[in-house]
């Protein structure tokens, strides 16, 4: 069974726009914070607390493609639904379902890289080390 | 010719996170700007003032897929380049490139609907409006 | 005693800056989501739902004197205290106080007028209604 | 004469809030940018590019009294001008006037200090230094 982390966000006022819904971009902001939520939920600590592999980083971003199905307005409530699903060597896909109950408001699907610094300080995408994956998978 | 509106951004401080680049989802919020930015450019009038089709709101977001190149931050200047990249009878893509010079710092493909209200008040999808598409085409 | 709401906040990576701390805009987008939480935990309906008095649109701000005192950084949780410090005719102020745990983060102190539209559709400040000042009191 | 700086913001339809006005915080992330242009104006480098004094950090706020006078929608254009108000040994007070043309839409009084890292990293306020404010008076 693939794991799953379950973020809330109560939407507020100054979330929504003139036409009285979530502004989209605001939807991405509370993504991000599924992702590192959903890390921390498996175990994961905190990237700056990690020393194997040396100079880790952390997930940045490469892509996101979000589908937009229901609007959402405040004050309501909204689950997000963050798992991972599918891993390459270096790189993960995402998925963040933004719920309402059982209603999907809408969906992101993030490709993130596993990416450390060098001896130079250059960023660099890295293997996944196989600790993060046993406890993310 | 396609027809193309270049959009201004200057990164602040406060748009960056503390990995010290652009936090991802102000792109969005700055692609958001650029989509209107362009209908203007190219004389179409605020949505609220379009008279025909009767009840138009404009052109909600369904899809934006976002691809992530090159990190920016404060003070550089970005410019974003709008055009509509493909028309279907309701529907447009529109691609934002977001530049700084000659870089390309991210991409933002948009599916946007055309939108109005019927008489009893429930938004749907509209064919696009001739003028509005000889305008931008 | 005076009545008074906590509100939970989460920082997020996304809310701190390249100083690593709260960007601090966001201490007053979250203050703005305490003094509504404070109104309906004190059992005051949205205002939208408020028919007495007729045309109640809400309590518009119209100053806000934030100090800071400590910074704050992700993942931290913080709680806002909100009551209210004092009630005129037509005002209140309404204080905030952002706190980690027993640490002073920032206070904000908000003065916001009761206001309605009259039949010609202009807002103006209204005496607040009893009945919610009963509540909040 | 004292020496004032400009900084354009043309409200964007995200700025604003379902009462489709700028959502109170948003006039202050913009105070945040017109605080770093005034410096940048007057000839002042970036703060990471200043070695005198050694180790300084630039003007964390303090305080800022915020007093909203009329509201602001998009896509008006807005012009801020900052000033220098007053000159303390440590501090300033930086006045942002939010414009719309004539008409004063809003007005924040920062209260900012000028500080540095000593040797062991802890930041302190410090003397202003004489050349920057021979160059912002």
């Amino acid at each position: 069974m693939t794991k799953t982390s379950v973020f809330n966000v109560q939407v507020q006022f100054g979330d929504c726009d003139p036409a009285g819904i979530v502004f989209f971009p605001n939807f991405l902001r509370w993504m991000d914070a599924a992702s590192l939520h959903f890390f921390r939920q498996q175990g994961v600590p905190a990237w700056s607390q990690i020393t194997d592999p040396p100079g880790f980083v952390g997930t940045p971003l490469l892509e996101i493609h979000t589908r937009f199905v229901q609007s959402a307005t405040y004050p309501e409530d909204l689950q997000i639904h963050t798992h991972i699903d599918s891993w390459a060597p270096k790189v993960i896909v995402q998925l963040h379902r933004v719920m309402r109950g059982e209603t999907l408001i809408c969906e992101g699907r993030e490709t993130r890289a596993f990416c450390a610094r060098d001896e130079t300080g250059r960023m660099r995408a890295i293997p996944i080390p196989a600790w993060i994956r046993e406890l993310c998978e």
